[in-house]
């Protein structure tokens, strides 16, 4: 843990420059909008530690795998989100010195990323080798508002000397992946120029040929009053700017303006892409930089007023809800249902830019709640447009008949991991597929969705299940054999109870979709069984009979659900058990050693108690927690959240409150040492849980609004905003009471802590 | 299967030019002298399909591994074998055509690897692109009397023509790896010269830098006579040759003679490398071609009178044990305890030439049967070196007090595979290299060898097995979590029977010498005591509770121990229940399908009762081999071998038979659809098991040499040579009887199924 930042209700600021932290940093203040973003990385040129960072929303390459040795089923490519073109280069030279901060004598270095109006500031002064300051400020966003559109305010002084100065403008398209398996650039040119003022390049990714076309423009002036240097052009491949040689007067700024359009084939046709790049860039240039800025945080105004958070008494954990809203925001804006959400968003490259399961048991609760229905849709849509390559995927494993096995790691449908434990045997993924249509049919009361998209994606999955198991003639009881569940220190396991019992889940969801589609509307029954052959007569039979005969390993004597057979033969630890300097265990202890340990990295039986809750009484849910968390190490980012949900509803408000904390301030803290790969955006979403369904013990219960608040005894207040089926409700949680407030749309009933409460646009205080 | 080599008791015979074959063939036609070997490569040019392929004892790389996702504790490289300079390059050219196989039409194309003398010879005829045809007739050898010598004798005749050509003789060392991890060349060039008549390059690897110097020196004669042609000399990094003139005329035969030396720093002064090579090599051109041909084919026929097994009446059969022992007898001489065995030999470069637990269950008895004690004692005297990296090695997974974990995979003591279910959980080998001690202590009565070297391996195996199981809380008994055993169609699975027999059996077995060391010689247990610092009281004592509480999963019902927790689960299959396309299922299925089903590569519980088959009745193993048997799809060239001897001691004369082709012809006629890769090296030693341990029932019992034999239906006899203690026993068998023969050493008593015989050097006929 790194508690270097300042604390404060709205920014995140850096007081200091250390080296040390930069990555670190470069991942925390990182800009996005949904469409591009970038790590915070340094317009200057920087010599020290950096992971040099901008992406551009679906646009991945399929790096050929790194495997050992080879099995039959592999994936063959591992897809990487794109270290895409940077347009942030402002490179300074004085007196043949370069202005590089790892060379420099830094004072007053501060970085501020101001989370309410989503602009990323970063001012310092430097003293160069020969003595000369400078005094710098540059001001960076990418517009939420044109989100094509990026800009920079370069502001230098110099403070003691005047003199000759360079400063280089550039698109730099040369550009290499830090986790490339072959130490391969993904990026070929297709065209590039400058000419003073501006530069363009554009490229095109090997293989997948998406196009890319990066333009800029640039102002300089001093006193406000423009300054035309001697511009050299620069060009090699992939590269195009100017170079500029200014005359530097001490006291006096210079500004500079820099004017970034990015534009990808994924939206623009390939042969157009100059011309249209440079048609964005100019309205951005017209509206100058101050009015992009208005706009742009006009946007994240009402970002806010939907979604933020606040927390009064702490701090710390109003920064840090912030924070995950932030980032979660400017990560995926629900717009595009080709898009979806990458695990570190366009903070860093690791885990590929891919979807992963979070989207579906992570993601969806916060877009659900913050966000308009649509953009949940567009998630689950995001899937039934790759139902194909789901059954693809299965039959290439040996399924049949329309057997659909989601990939756990996907970029466009198809499986791009590159490890057996994961792609072949972390099924469960298919199972939290299944799981988000019902959650979001419970949430929003979209029946319509299940027979236009969600049955189709539920029967390919249940056919999987269904094929997937096996009957057992020790047991008699149906199995399912070799899988590795949501806590992957545990690998290749037999009768994951997490697994087994969404399976269960899974088969019975779908045949009552299937009952309630048949008595409802006849016709879309009918197209069912034309369209995807169902046979309720053998199909639907099989799949009661599993429903009725599936085997869950248990500890009667204990009274818990055990995580897969055997794991009572465990030596049962706790984390306290643990010495601090063993810990991580997936950073100090072999990997042989934590898979036959107990410790647990997100526990699974827990995640299938949060999905099922209602299934199970609150005594069979402590008894589960108790035995579980103490095991816990929660060295995946998705486990604290769920254990602040389980918390809540049982009344354990300090262990509740613990989780939180790491949950919220997982990056800003570095809590897991690993946040300079880039931010942990999808369990920022569980952030947002932990707050919402955790304390404000938020249900939809039979197309009903639950409620039922408890604040942390840290905390004077709490707010958050809820969207529910077009309506927006505030609530705000105090010591003693809860306010709730119908800020949109029509009246409703609502339960809070048990009591039914008629919301009509007053502000009720219970 | 793809049977196209001719059947022939003493020689591997291939009639045909099959450009499909060619891999295949390339393998099945290797050479090599223990010190050097290559793959039967073609003189000239070929650009068909083929892997190139030379190989230096003990030269290896550490290639950078391969892994999808790094875990904590793995291995930084995975160990090549090189392909290392080739010395065989004629490269011809005619009237500007290059003479290369896969250009010309090919007729009366015959390989013949004589293995009565060691010869490879290839004859053919070919017609260039213009109608010019050839016949060539290229013989070679790996010297088994100057080990770093090669000679090749290549003959060329016009056959329709008279005219200009061109012949390049060359040291290439610019070779590359197939199976780099990188795309990297291991070789730099350390010298090379050129001048009339001869080459040499110096090379050495990256990183280990290991120099192999590689000399040639070659002669042309037409009719008897010298010819001087005129000589280009052709040098460019890694590469230095001679690029002759020559006349080709019309019926005559040109004759060119190349030898090579090929000298390594394992054996030489780097500094001296040059003049060493030019010594060596000057020494064989000095001898000639047919000198150095003679002394070679006798050392072979001293090797066959050694070790060879002749079968009457089965020509396939013949050829098949012949082939092996061959192969074996020119892969490991045993003469150089730095050396072990490659599971390709020098056939190819799969599995990187690495040392596998393959020596210890399955080499070792074939140098036992077949060579002097020191031999044998070298294999072991291997790993007894590698002592303290094993103890490093198990340190680094977090185990203490000189806990020693050998690697899986190994070429110098350090762990250097890639995957953590090999690396860190197929531990049994481990008990393999205990019980390899036990089997050499056994058959040769060398007990001084335990007080020497082999308890110091045996107290850091136990104390590794003692810390690697942990006691039950369930089942009261202590359990071993988190294993692969042999069968590696399974992994990371609980209670492998086989692994916690072998870890039971080590600790009794380390404790047993323990005692004996005590009783008999007091200074060596005090040395023990001070040396390795082992406790009696507390190690001992927890060592003696281990082995009288350690779990073992059975199945009652069925009397047969079960291959790991959980197996029953499984849909319980046979073999006959595949279809002929899903075969073999390594090829055909998916890993996940594999790892859940009951199909085993190679019956662990099987294997388990061959080492310790005196530890139990003969109906516990009937009954297990009727189980196992029927699942098993012996798709390891390890697994057949010990399914003979079993099916021989429980009268399944067919069985064993069956298995014996399989394993006897594996190579031959490609079973697995593998060899293009190489020769299955190892599991060759298993062949010759089957027909000494299987049909002939060999075994050692109380210091006293026990026979049973039986012979296949199929055969008239067949005949093997024991070395056993001083002494060379030959034995026949016949239908009806069995002749044993003292050939050398002290009379003895022998039993020959279940009768005390004494041998004292007439034949014995019972």
């Amino acid at each position: 843990m790194k508690a270097y930042l300042k604390h404060h209700e709205w920014q995140i600021i850096e007081e200091r420059f250390n080296p040390h932290y930069n990555k670190i940093s470069e991942s925390v203040f990182s800009i996005g909008n949904g469409r591009m973003g970038q790590r915070a990385n340094f317009e200057e040129e920087y010599s020290g530690e950096t992971l040099q960072g901008s992406y551009v929303a679906g646009v991945y390459y399929p790096d050929k795998t790194r495997v050992g040795w080879w099995k039959n089923g592999y994936p063959e490519y591992f897809a990487k989100v794109l270290n895409a073109p940077s347009w942030i280069g402002i490179h300074v030279m004085i007196d043949n010195q370069k202005l590089d901060l790892a060379k420099c004598k830094v004072n007053n270095f501060k970085r501020v990323l101001d989370m309410k109006t989503g602009l990323l500031t970063r001012s310092f002064s430097a003293t160069l080798p020969d003595g000369k300051e400078v005094r710098v400020v540059a001001e960076r966003f990418c517009s939420m508002a044109l989100s094509e559109v990026g800009a920079i305010r370069y502001t230098i002084m110099p403070v003691n000397f005047s003199g000759k100065g360079i400063v280089s403008l550039s698109v730099d398209a040369d550009v290499a992946n830090k986790d490339s398996n072959y130490d391969e650039k993904f990026w070929e040119e297709v065209n590039r120029q400058t000419e003073d003022g501006k530069a363009h390049v554009t490229v095109q990714t090997k293989k997948t040929k998406f196009h890319v076309c990066t333009a800029m423009r640039y102002f300089i002036e001093e006193a406000g009053k423009p300054i035309v240097g001697r511009i050299n052009l620069e060009e090699r491949d992939k590269y195009a700017g100017n170079v500029v040689q200014l005359d530097f007067n001490e006291g006096k700024e210079i500004v500079i303006v820099k004017y970034a359009a990015v534009l990808s084939s994924e939206n623009h046709v390939k042969e157009n892409m100059v011309s249209s790049c440079y048609a964005v860039l100019d309205r951005a240039v017209k509206n100058g930089f101050d009015s992009l800025l208005n706009d742009h945080a006009a946007v994240w105004g009402k970002k806010w007023k939907e979604c933020d958070i606040t927390i009064d008494g702490d701090v710390a954990a109003q920064q840090g809800i912030r924070f995950n809203i932030f980032q979660l925001t400017q990560t995926y804006t629900g717009e595009d249902a080709r898009l979806n959400i990458g695990p570190k968003g366009f903070t860093g490259e690791k885990y590929g830019g891919s979807t992963y399961w979070d989207t579906e048991a992570y993601c969806l609760p916060f877009y659900l709640g913050t966000a308009k229905q649509h953009v949940a849709r567009n998630l689950l849509v995001y899937r039934y447009k790759h139902l194909q390559k789901a059954i693809d995927n299965a039959t290439k494993l040996g399924f049949k008949n329309g057997a659909a096995l989601y990939p756990m790691v996907t970029i466009n449908g198809e499986e791009c991991h590159n490890e057996w434990e994961i792609t072949f045997e972390e099924i469960h993924r298919n199972g939290a597929i299944a799981y988000a249509i019902y959650d979001y049919v419970r949430y929003t009361g979209d029946h319509d969705y299940l027979t236009s998209h969600g049955l189709e994606v539920l029967i390919g999955i249940s056919r999987f299940w269904a094929q997937r198991v096996n009957w057992s003639a020790e047991k008699k009881q149906y199995v399912m054999l070799g899988v590795t569940g949501p806590n992957e220190y545990e690998n290749n396991v037999n009768n994951n109870w997490y697994t087994n019992y969404l399976a269960v889940w899974s088969l019975r969801y779908t045949l009552e979709c299937i009952r309630n589609i048949k008595s409802m509307t006849g016709s879309a029954y009918k197209n069912l069984v034309t369209s995807l052959q169902f046979d309720e007569e053998s199909e639907g039979t099989k799949w009661n009979h599993i429903v009725s005969n599936m085997y869950f390993p248990e500890d009667q004597v204990r009274g818990v659900y055990l995580q897969q057979d055997g794991f009572l033969d465990k030596e049962l630890l706790t984390v306290n058990d643990l010495k601090p300097e063993e810990r991580p265990i997936n950073q100090k202890w072999s990997w042989d050693r934590i898979l036959r340990s107990c410790f647990i990295k997100q526990a699974d039986v827990l995640q299938g108690l949060y999905f099922f809750e209602e299934q199970f009484d609150l005594e069979t849910i402590r008894r589960n927690f108790d035995f579980y968390e103490p095991m816990t190490v929660h060295e995946s980012s998705l486990s604290p959240c769920v254990h602040v949900i389980l918390a809540s509803m049982l009344g354990y408000e300090e262990k509740a409150y613990e989780m939180y904390l790491r949950t919220s301030r997982l990056d800003l803290d570095d809590y897991n040492n690993d946040t300079e790969d880039g931010c942990h955006i999808t369990s920022m979403a569980g952030t947002w849980m932990s707050v919402v369904k955790g304390f404000g013990g938020l249900r939809v219960i039979d197309d009903k609004l639950h409620l039922k608040p408890f604040i942390p005894k840290q905390w004077k207040s709490y707010s958050f905003r809820i969207e529910f089926r077009n309506r927006v409700i505030k609530v705000t949680v105090y010591k003693n009471r809860t306010e709730t407030f119908l800020e949109e749309g029509e009246p409703l009933e609502i339960m809070l802590a048990g009591e039914s409460i008629w919301l009509e646009g007053e502000r009720l205080s219970v």
